[in-house]
């Protein structure tokens, strides 16, 4: 299981500083989609030069233009992008293409897709789907609607979960082996970011034994 | 009918340049989902100090993280936000509000929501309901599938129409009777935007008569 923190609501700077504190932890760096809303795709470049060695995840929520969003966090240094899981098909298909071609990795997004659209998707067999509690649905206290067991075939998928995950709630996610374990405020709110990305490291690690 | 003005795929200058030239047959200005996720909010805020008399759109496809995305939008000069109308029902409400404590507007993008879907959000009355061929949808041809007669309640709540629109298909739209007609290539890349910006205004105001 891979640890991605995740960096929203901040500045680049704050970004970087944090990302330094943390990185001996953590494998892979989301670009969250507020950094990129916010600054740009200067947030995507910023923090690959900072942090060549990680795959770098830009969280776009490509919904459309598809093309044209892939190629632009593609050259400014993206390893995997987001794209949503509730958007058209030709969306979906354009993304898998644009990755394929530049060997790059896509993160199907399956916030809000329904049991059936979900279904569809999992022919993508190359993306990694994210099961995700929004940020909204965390402060409307919807977290029970996730079902984090629920990853069908989860032996020849990659599957990542996402949504105000922390050391207490890590246990819930055990049984749904994800590749991809997304954090961010648990390590980015945290008094010690060093120590609280160690600690949930070491407790992912301890969980694959 | 308002006529909006997309701009998207091109950098600041451009889209001020661009602007220039068409502004007087544009009524709003709408800065494109790829300018803010190009260049950040800052692109919002160029264009309203460039255009401080028009109402500016951001187009930021709001998905999550409602609260937050709306205010950095707002504070940067926007008079209307676009949220995703595929979000879940918190991230909308939350639009909602967010917009009302500011006296702004919330556009509801309905890109691939199923019926039962937009009837549920036909309630937020106060929003400008969008209909929506997306970029990737046009390049694929998949323009058949948008019914712009599809406009319940007409009368009583306000519609927009966008993706691909051009002198040539305004008359398809003409029974919808839409609030907003949003336009982005067929002015952006005329040869001559400016007589093609007025061309489409003198149009849309024919078809009101």
């Amino acid at each position: 299981m891979k640890l991605q923190l995740a960096l929203d609501r901040m500045d680049l700077h704050q970004a970087i500083e944090l990302t330094r504190k943390a990185e001996e932890s953590v494998d892979w760096i989301e670009v969250g989609t507020s950094l990129i809303k916010e600054f740009g795709v200067r947030s995507i470049r910023e923090l690959k030069q900072a942090f060549s060695d990680k795959i770098i995840v830009a969280d776009m929520k490509t919904i459309d233009n598809a093309k044209y969003e892939l190629q632009i966090c593609f050259d400014a240094g993206a390893d995997v992008v987001t794209v949503m899981g509730v958007a058209p098909t030709v969306t979906i298909e354009t993304c898998m293409e644009e990755a394929a071609k530049r060997n790059k990795t896509v993160m199907i997004d399956l916030l809000n897709a329904g049991e059936e659209q979900i279904g569809r998707l999992l022919q993508y067999s190359e993306a990694i789907f994210c099961h995700h509690i929004s940020k909204d649905q965390q402060e409307a206290n919807e977290n029970q609607k996730i079902n984090y067991h629920d990853s069908p075939d989860s032996e020849h998928l990659q599957f990542a979960v996402a949504g105000g995950i922390s050391i207490d709630s890590l246990d819930l996610i055990k049984n749904a082996k994800p590749s991809v374990v997304i954090i961010g405020s648990a390590i980015t709110k945290a008094s010690d970011p060093k120590a609280a990305a160690k600690k949930l490291k070491e407790t992912i690690i301890s969980m694959e034994e």
